[in-house]
């Protein structure tokens, strides 16, 4: 049985929908021994799923990567049917998504011939259309692995630094590696300095975020400059603003980033504030078929 | 159905001892959602369960290190009746255990009051008194994060460094972090120059490997010299002997590292085959009761 909590009604599993509560894998799937297999989050709004077709090229491109054999296709046929399974049909939710390299005898190497193991679920999830959070923000070392370009679910890393947030009290952890900020435990994070937004370029130390992307996409139509570098620690002083990005995070304003205060009480940046407006707007637009 | 292969029969899950078939996760588990667990690997031979003590000190010490709120000793009292079941109460075996934080609705930090979940296993294994394999290896590039001192399991980034090395039909990867050498994919290595064995020194970026430690404490009888000190990937070729080490792969000379040749045909090195047979010793003798 399931603990009490906020779990989903339905799961699918390798080509069924069934009842979370039944919902379950060997001990000796891959995802299980070894984190080995790629994870997607996606939002339902108002017009549909928000930026399919970017999230789920990156599912098949992440799996690409890691040598895992399975076609995006076959989860994608089935999300219709999970949605409609789940009563959440027409409704704002989150949908989860995990590719796991499968069953097979515990050895380090890929094994030949197994089928990937496939699960998602749909869960009620509502998105105000401006995240009003102004999020306060530890820094920590970012000890995680050079591929953070990869969405694996080998997330130890992320998860530690993500309790290092908690349990200061605040909302994210923002990593620093080698002296510069990367990004957070589970987002972007972006600065401004005099109208321009700077972030992390989207190499191998960090996930290049779709909410990361629409929003550079957002800067462009509204004659924002960008700079991809990396910013410094020590330059944090030197902003003007500070925000996370993310599929559930949007665009969230930071109040505070370790011992720097960028605003105090309900103000938020001109930029963060317009990237808002225009995330927002994009979200209660009804073209169905966004692109990256 | 599990797939065929080479499965153990039972598998102890969270207090059961249960066919490996029946014995499956919730994929709410975080085990299986964020690769959040800790594992171990022992072998029962002759005399028992070699360096147990030091196997479940290890494992009660990653558990605290990562907040798994579990004593080792409700897997341990399992483990006889887990081989009785397994049939392999005398015999030459391989036990497997894994912790992992348990089952919750997916969200990065810690769940509170989730009772953790404990899988273990044993599968039939004979290892040779000395492994006589002459090993072929990689140099990669150490792209895992920067706690390689936990023994986690998401472990994403060595199986990669392990199937770069069996696509290169070699047996190991030997990982190079900022210009040197720092372990195998899931071996440590030492090198031995003019009599001097030399190694990484245990800090976050290799995990100590109890083989690895016994190989110390040997040196330490022998009149071994021994430096802790990382070696650079250009030294390689100044080493005299190198050799892998793990539970199951003892002491293992390596002939070949990268493009440098250390042994033609059936050589070994002098240091490594003193150590192979002293390591064999140690198996062979009756000291049930082997701490470090």
């Amino acid at each position: 049985m399931l603990p009490k909590g906020n779990f989903p009604e339905k799961v699918y599993l390798n080509g069924e929908i069934i009842s979370a509560e039944d919902a379950k894998i060997s001990v000796f799937d891959r995802g299980f021994l070894f984190g080995d297999g790629i994870y997607e989050v996606m939002m339902q709004l108002e017009h549909g799923i928000f930026y399919k077709k970017a999230h789920l090229d990156r599912l098949q491109d992440n799996l690409d990567k890691i040598g895992i054999n399975y076609n995006i296709e076959e989860i994608d046929d089935h999300l219709e049917e999970l949605l409609a399974a789940s009563n959440l049909k027409e409704a704002s939710c989150l949908i989860y998504m995990q590719v796991t390299r499968g069953v097979a005898p515990r050895k380090h190497s890929y094994p030949k011939g197994v089928p990937p193991t496939a699960m998602m679920y749909a869960l009620p999830y509502t998105l105000p259309l401006i995240n009003p959070k102004k999020m306060k923000a530890v820094l920590e070392p970012d000890f995680r692995w050079h591929r953070c370009d990869i969405k694996s679910i080998s997330l130890l890393g992320n998860i530690m630094t993500n309790e290092m947030a908690m349990e200061a009290s605040t909302d994210e952890a923002a990593l620093v590696r080698d002296g510069v900020v990367t990004e957070g435990s589970h987002t972007n994070i972006f600065f401004v300095k005099s109208g321009t937004l700077i972030t992390h370029p989207a190499n191998e130390h960090i996930l290049n975020g779709i909410t990361r992307q629409i929003v550079l996409k957002l800067c462009d139509d509204l004659d924002i400059p960008v700079i991809e570098r990396p910013v410094a620690q020590n330059e944090i002083p030197t902003m003007d603003e500070a925000f996370f990005t993310g599929t559930t995070t949007q665009v969230a304003s930071i109040a505070q980033l370790g011992p720097h205060t960028f605003h105090n009480n309900d103000e938020i940046g001109m930029v963060t504030g317009k990237l808002q407006e225009a995330l927002a707007q994009l979200r209660s637009s009804d073209s169905s078929e966004k692109v990256l």
